[in-house]
């Protein structure tokens, strides 16, 4: 008996769309391929957004803002970068409409002489507003961010995992030199890791993506990966290194101390609300998510046991001075989130409606527990005991004081399991291609978690890495990363038994 | 002497520029009618984001996050609604670019079959979202709110005041009945208030809008209306109750109490990063932008009168620790928010620079200051005694208890000075037509400060309201609404000589 119609062993794919419809967090919209985010979903990005704006202005970065639209002209300018989007943008050719046989259009004589299109990322235009705002080495580094809205045409969306518009921050900076940028790329890096590992507790290897998954014009990718519960990896964002590549498209030049002009080094990095999908596919399970406490929107949620009835005024302000007592306390790092579920609804209906959302504590406070100054409450990370609901009652003074190690605890404990699953996933034995090809190749059944395999490569380039990749591919396999963390010594390339140079992971991936 | 370079009286509308442009707030961007948003700029909206956002929860409403785009056939389907913005939306229709004869442009084969429509605002597409989502009388009232970007064709834009791509929030909700979307409606004015009058410092008259001047598709539109400093008026946010139309268009229809379907009533209230414009022509002076403390991302900005000699390291330290200092203390309801300004800078530049920005109490702090334990600090808003820049030292630790009092001062000072223009400002005794059309039809100096107006009418309807506003027009005037408070009894119409029946305010208006 669980909250979901279907688990994740009888289909990950469905359970995952379950919980975005059942826990409340978004649904598909009448735009193709765009979601509407609900108001526990949007909760969770805001969560992410507050954790993640403190990291970046704590390291010296300030919030811009640059136009949704963006001049055709300027994709032309970096010739890898259009040609990695020119394939999915939407674009904006008229400027008004109008009623033509009694039918709205585009207006014909309201046609734009270059078309517009919705930025899919901004290096372009913030690119061309660097080489204006950029003149000496006194002006770098200049570091930006912007939290925006972006768009990719894909012919297959998922709701938060792939979708035609999705929400996201974009870090763009500027630097005099090669070690000052790749520093600023390893800084956004450890930042990503940051939030992703301690707030939303779900751990990630960081490495070096291979030369075809570079981001379009760049000089070197940096990601960090997942593992979700049916061993796919998810990449959890990508830090750039640009080299001089943008700064030579767009004439980012600046005169150094000796008065000559230089080319400046850029990045980009950058995260967004697939992030959100990646945390359902690591913590939720039959019942719906579990929500870490510190990505919670709300941490404790009391539910009044409403009978309609004149008792039902006094635990009402039972249970506003709880959650009032409760929001005087901190946890990890901020002030507890608790409050009261006064919706016209069931009692039972508002539990199991948390539940699916992933509340982490979800009082239920019946008269006797007002009465008795005590709280019942049930705890999302330890739900069952058999096959009943495990509720606890304690004395409501001892919860409060408890409340924060409750809190805690349940962050931690949701990052310990998905470390160890991590770890226990990860095959280190497929030394050979035969071992990889009988691993992976063995049946086709989607249920079946495999998990990633770390192994020795000789780093191959151009065709031959592109031979490597269509080899993987016919196993549904692909490059992860190349970790950061590597061995001393490397066994011999699984590809093609020369010398390793270095570690890789393959994974089936979202 | 002053530091810009156009004073006010000179030219108002190059003096906005000038200061959107020195106090790095904002500039053109090469998208036509769009603006980028710079770091003081942004940190502006990012507080008015903060301020207006936990009002908006507090009363209840969560955010939501809709598609950018939404289709063609949403349009269509509330017929003034149409009629208002049709004129003036960017048009998606086609999602891929291909290079043809060498050139990049939309692929003629990735046409859309629908065209997308650039939201220039959202009833259509929450509306829509409304009619699946309620059901029944327990599902309202249903209040969400949406931070996002929009955008409008405008032909002339300037900056913050009107772009084509602009931010803002939208509230949507819907209701039971009248009684309750009006309710809803004023309660949105009042949050309004709150921030525009208690967080920007800028006054406001809260009224209704005439019947032409209302949102497309409302039953009635209510705004706020702030008085710049050319005498200008600024409408600074509107409430508008929708009534039954868009529910009707969009069939949001809920079951009540006794099982009868009925139409809901919703309403739609927005405001914009438009009202940054507006703080600029009522706090800003010939030296540039005074920020409210209230709005100031940096409250008390710190400059450390560095020489580039070793003694630099010490002085870096005592300010630091001043700052450190002064953001443990409270002000205004949050923390105090003071840093250092260690930018590769000369000190005096830096000085005009955050002047020019218009921080609160700006910190020269030099080896003397460090050594005597003090500080030396401008305030903003008492910038200079006769043309000297009018600086004060005072003890360390008299300054840090000494603050918040003193922002706290600047932010109530800027309000008086701003209420006491607008009270001065309104003429209420010009009783005839002539009487207007004497007044404000003499000479056309754009730099006389003519004010506002407060006039009874007969509340025309129809063409009679059109040949008022006309007649209006030839004198550059707008109603700008009818004031919630109003007297017992009226003159007669000035336009009618009829019996009165309600007080409107005209005035030449952004």
């Amino acid at each position: 008996m669980h909250a979901l119609k279907v688990t994740r062993a009888e289909d990950f794919p469905e359970w995952y769309q379950a919980v975005v419809r059942e826990a409340d967090l978004a649904e598909q919209s009448p735009t193709r391929g765009c979601m509407i985010i609900k108001a526990w979903g949007m909760g969770l990005w805001e969560r992410f957004v507050a954790e993640m704006d403190a990291r970046i202005r704590a390291t010296g970065h300030e919030n811009y803002y640059f136009p949704l639209l963006i001049p055709l002209s300027f994709f032309a300018k970096e010739a890898e970068h259009v040609e990695g989007f020119a394939k999915e943008m939407a674009v904006v050719t008229h400027h008004r409409l109008k009623q033509i046989d009694n039918e709205l259009k585009p207006d014909p004589d309201a046609e734009l002489t270059e078309p517009l299109i919705i930025r899919p990322t901004s290096e372009t235009i913030i690119g061309d507003a660097f080489s204006r705002w950029i003149k000496s080495y006194r002006d770098l580094p200049l570091k930006l961010n912007q939290w925006a809205n972006v768009m990719r045409w894909e012919m297959r969306t998922r709701m938060f995992l792939r979708t035609a518009e999705f929400l996201w921050q974009e870090g763009h900076t500027a630097h005099v030199d090669e070690a000052d940028a790749m520093e600023e790329t390893m800084l956004a890096l450890e930042i990503y890791r940051s939030v992703v590992e301690d707030v939303m507790a779900i751990p990630v290897i960081l490495g070096e993506k291979s030369e075809n998954e570079r981001f379009p014009g760049a000089e070197r990718t940096y990601s960090l990966e997942a593992m979700m519960q049916d061993g796919k990896a998810l990449q959890a964002g990508t830090s750039h290194y640009l080299g001089t590549h943008f700064a030579e498209a767009q004439n980012i030049r600046y005169q150094d101390k000796d008065g000559a002009m230089q080319l400046a080094h850029t990045t980009s990095w950058g995260t967004s609300t697939r992030l959100i999908g990646g945390m359902i596919m690591v913590h939720g399970d039959d019942d719906g998510l579990r929500t870490p406490p510190a990505m919670a929107p709300k941490q404790i949620v009391i539910v009044p046991m409403l009978r309609g009835k004149p008792e039902d005024t006094e635990l009402k302000e039972y249970c506003a001075a709880l959650a009032a007592e409760l929001n005087k306390k901190t946890a990890l790092g901020g002030a507890v989130r608790a409050s009261v579920d006064v919706k016209d609804a069931k009692p039972t209906d508002k539990r199991w409606d948390w539940v699916r959302r992933g509340a982490p504590i979800i009082c239920e406070i019946g008269p006797r527990d007002a009465a008795n100054g005590q709280v019942t409450f049930i705890q999302r990370t330890a739900l069952r005991e058999g096959e009943k609901v495990k509720s606890t009652s304690v004395a409501r003074a001892d919860f409060v004081v408890q409340a924060p190690a409750l809190l805690e605890g349940i962050q931690q404990q949701l990052f310990d399991e998905a470390r160890a699953r991590l770890e226990a996933n990860i095959r280190a034995d497929l030394n050979t291609w035969d071992a990889i090809e009988a691993y992976y190749g063995a049946g086709d059944d989607e249920s079946d978690v495999k998990g990633w395999a770390r192994v020795a490569w000789s780093r191959p380039s151009g065709d031959d890495l592109e031979r490597v990749t269509e080899r993987l591919k016919a196993l549904k396999l692909t490059i992860r990363n190349a970790p950061l963390q590597q061995p001393a010594s490397f066994d011999q390339c699984v590809f093609s038994g020369k010398p390793g140079v270095e570690e890789i992971l393959i994974a089936r991936a979202y």
